[in-house]
């Protein structure tokens, strides 16, 4: 807690403020750095990798990098009770695909992802540029990043 | 979007009271309903308890519906994959125990759930009353909680 300044000194803490910061706040400000795994890994491999990187979610790309799929907890869930050999399956076959995943983009506002999170029911968001060949993932986004900026938002405040 | 009207008019609405949101705003006014379950129904029961209700986390109760532990997605999908039946072990025997629980008040702020969250990287607080038997849990707050805040903030000051 930085002390409190006069009020001519201190334009940025006042209230006023916070409603810019939230205006202004981007994605790219904010997003983590994406777990990234291949397509054709198993499960297994899949769920070891979101352990030992503790992430909710994990992003799945083919041979040349670009966006094929998305697995979460929820999903590496569902499939550990079935009677699968969990080595065998490759990920590819239970991952949400394309077109089907939710993305955004560095520069969209920070607001704009909470509410896609909110609105789909996600728990995460990749962040992607586009190339020639399709989407390339550049971060992550997800309710822990809404949580920082939550906070961040009354630290800058002094709140 | 409520139509923005004059200065003197909206002192609600103007940066200022932002602040004075995010200072008063309590785990009350954004809690949800937790999901509880008993602590001897199986590993399994609890994983299909959870894909129902759809949730991250469950909080365990004993017979006298006092807290004694919690599972998360992650917890379960930990035990799901080793050599274990799930049909046979009771989720006591995996969840986490108190007083290894970090806990909530419906009074506490939102922010302090929200730093909480964060700091001991969990996916969900149960907001807890005491009782003369222990802890009885009346709500649960989450990420989720904190990204609905997140918007409700935006939308309550017209952003």
């Amino acid at each position: 807690a930085r002390p409190r300044v006069g009020y001519f000194y201190s334009g940025k803490k006042t209230g006023q403020a916070i409603s810019d910061t939230m205006t202004k706040w981007k994605v790219k400000d904010f997003q983590s750095v994406p777990v990234v795994i291949q397509e054709h890994i198993s499960v297994y491999d899949a769920i070891c990798q979101l352990f030992l990187e503790d992430v909710g979610s994990m992003f799945v790309v083919n041979k040349t990098g670009i966006l094929t799929g998305v697995v979460s907890r929820k999903d590496l869930l569902r499939i550990s009770i079935g009677n699968q050999d969990l080595n065998k399956m490759p990920v590819h076959m239970m991952m949400t695909r394309m077109p089907n995943i939710t993305v955004c983009h560095k520069d969209d506002s920070l607001l704009s992802a909470a509410q896609l999170l909110m609105d789909r029911q996600i728990d995460s968001l990749p962040v992607v540029k586009r190339t020639d060949d399709g989407l390339e993932v550049v971060g992550r986004v997800t309710k822990t990043t809404i949580t920082r900026a939550f906070l961040a938002l009354a630290d800058e405040h002094d709140i």
